[in-house]
């Protein structure tokens, strides 16, 4: 936040040396010279479906290594049943559980693992609830380097098959969140690693951003008044409000959408800080949403700035109209949502009731992780089967009214 | 088999009325007419990145209502580190666990779906494992029907928070996969419901044949030698074939693939049918695999022509051979394969080395379903995370050889 700027390359620093690490760095782009190549027309020739069809807006090397498997440009679908259903003119999800580890963080680590492969790293590290983790296990597993994972210990498990699947080494910590966050940056620090922490290095919200990128060209350029984002350590709405705005830098959108911040109620430091203007006050995260169970958020300043330069506002939900987000996300429009991609159904469902935002408002809720990776909280959520023996009358009398 | 043809439409029947429940219909088409539409270069023109891209290849009417959700066109990854560890020339991963619901099913439940409704029918029932289940709850959800879904009691638990969020009504069966299947069937003639399941159901093989119809695309006409498919009822590498042989008779590809089956030790009564060249001979399924688990095959006469007319061969592989393989496809190429998903891998493994095919042959195995639906079987295939307190000392003695 005090403007130095440094010039780019393997050596750059991640933070701010002026600023300490609280100084997280913002990675600029010459936007005349990208303005020249990234036209609608030279984006509508482009047949690389995947988030480096946005090369110029990406912080990679001519020769960088890109990983084999196909991440991002996951598909815009519209839900109108849904929308329907919650009052909303129309809606979009942008199904992001359908990246290679089925969450939207795989844009951000694979970034992270080409910029450590291009510092010559071969061990890379990170903390996190699980969606970072098992996403940048993936990335170095289709990069060949090697990952080592600090895991709070509630992850939930099918997380945690993800990240042993894919080979990493897996340190679950006996402590917070929190605890896990700190363990894994003083091991970055004492060992060399590559750290893939959001909220220390500047080049993963430049994948992050690449949500918005597609969002516009995959709307046609007819964007939605209001996205929703869920909130845990603020990067992703960061890094989403980046994407929009570099499009809007651009010319390539003349009005950015606002941007629907939502916090789960036990969990909402964010929000506190957006509504009193105030400095963020650490809370004890409960809530079921483990996703964006986030106490701590090191990325809180840019959430609220990115929310507040959009235009937008931020609200909580509770664990019980998240459960309800889920049900009816999977019945109307057939996506299976993990609680933390849920919440951003929720928000926009409690903004229009309590018009926040208008009735009938064009929006866009963006689907951040899939359903399976936490499929305790689904079943909790869920109704019940309904057990029965084989035969035609017990099927009669499961299904009578 | 008995060669009687029927004319398309809503009051088609499905299986052939002179053969009975186990004459289920083929669907064909006027193929020089398609021929003259569907060229190499009309595809390279299309910007439906779905399995719709393929229209003059499907059953379906002109005015077809289609869910909102992308079904297919699932990336095709090369895997160049997997090849090198298994002693294959070249692997490519065609990872189907990226559809909607996560496996290939999503491509024959949606046509089912898109059916059901042309015939005005608003209830779809199916009885399956699993994958079959969640993909028709899945598409049933985005199209507004009612979906009646029956499973064995052994199903994994992601497979039914599937079900359950997607807003099925379940009925979970007191009996084996083969009594879930009965009284499906019944039940479907008893209340005239859609019947979903593929072994009676014409439409479905259509749905899973545009797999190999993108890998034809995908691979840019190049196509392997072999493609491994895993088999359990049978209707996967039916579909799969049918795919090819289309291909080869539109006159866009010269020379299919060779298949290789791929079963279970433990499940594998087809391979058995394949090799002695009697009928099928009913087994008790055993195996971790439970996609793949199944004892009465009703598609199993389809799936040995398939094979065979493709000169292509079956084998089976132990658990131990499927947990290897999920391991192996995690760690060297990123990519998370349920069991009967990883079997494909294992048996291109087991090819490789007993020399069933050459070393160094260019290879492919189709992905059929995302290990998140199944993270028991990951978690016990995977190695075990390190538990640790908070601190750095805990970290190295962690990571010491």
């Amino acid at each position: 936040m005090c403007g130095a700027e440094y010039p780019a390359g393997p050596r750059a620093p991640m933070t701010c040396p002026r600023c300490g690490i609280t100084g997280i760095l913002d990675v600029q782009y010459d936007y005349r010279a990208v303005a020249r190549r990234l036209t609608r027309r030279a984006l509508a020739r482009r047949t690389d479906f995947s988030e480096w069809r946005y090369r110029e807006l990406l912080p990679l090397g001519a020769r960088a290594h890109l990983p084999a498997l196909a991440v991002g440009w996951s598909p815009l679908e519209p839900a109108p049943a849904l929308a329907r259903h919650l009052g909303l003119g129309s809606l979009l999800l942008k199904d992001d559980g359908r990246n290679p580890s089925a969450s939207l963080k795989d844009r951000a680590s694979a970034v992270g693992a080409v910029k450590a492969l291009e510092a010559r790293k071969h061990t890379i590290a990170c903390a996190s609830t699980g969606n970072a983790a098992s996403s940048l296990a993936c990335m170095a597993a289709s990069l060949g380097l090697q990952a080592i994972i600090f895991v709070p210990e509630r992850a939930p498990e099918p997380k945690l098959a993800q990240l042993l699947t894919f080979g990493a080494t897996v340190l679950r910590v006996r402590g917070s969140y929190d605890q896990t966050w700190d363990i894994c940056q003083r091991s970055c620090e004492r060992w060399g690693w590559y750290n893939r922490n959001a909220a220390v290095n500047p080049f993963l919200v430049e994948g992050k951003k690449t949500v918005s990128l597609e969002i516009c060209e995959q709307a046609e350029w007819r964007l939605p008044e209001w996205v929703a984002v869920s909130v845990g350590d603020g990067c992703t709405i960061a890094g989403t409000w980046k994407g929009f705005r570099e499009m809007r830098t651009l010319g390539l959108i003349r009005r950015a959408p606002k941007l629907l911040g939502v916090q789960a109620a036990g969990a909402a430091p964010v929000t506190e800080a957006f509504r009193s203007g105030a400095a963020l006050r650490p809370v004890e995260p409960h809530t079921m949403a483990d996703s964006i169970a986030v106490g701590v958020p090191r990325n809180w300043k840019k959430a609220v700035d990115a929310v507040r330069e959009s235009g937008g506002t931020m609200l909580n939900v509770g664990d019980d109209e998240i459960q309800e987000a889920m049900r009816v996300t999977g019945r109307l429009a057939g996506v299976f949502a993990e609680p933390a991609a849920a919440a951003a159904v929720a928000g926009l469902a409690r903004a229009a009731r309590e018009g926040v935002i208008p009735r009938r408002a064009a929006t866009l809720a963006v689907i951040t992780g899939n359903g399976l990776k936490d499929t305790r909280a689904a079943l909790d959520a869920a109704p019940k089967p309904m057990d029965i023996p084989p035969d035609l009358a017990a099927v009669e009398a499961a299904l009578a009214p």
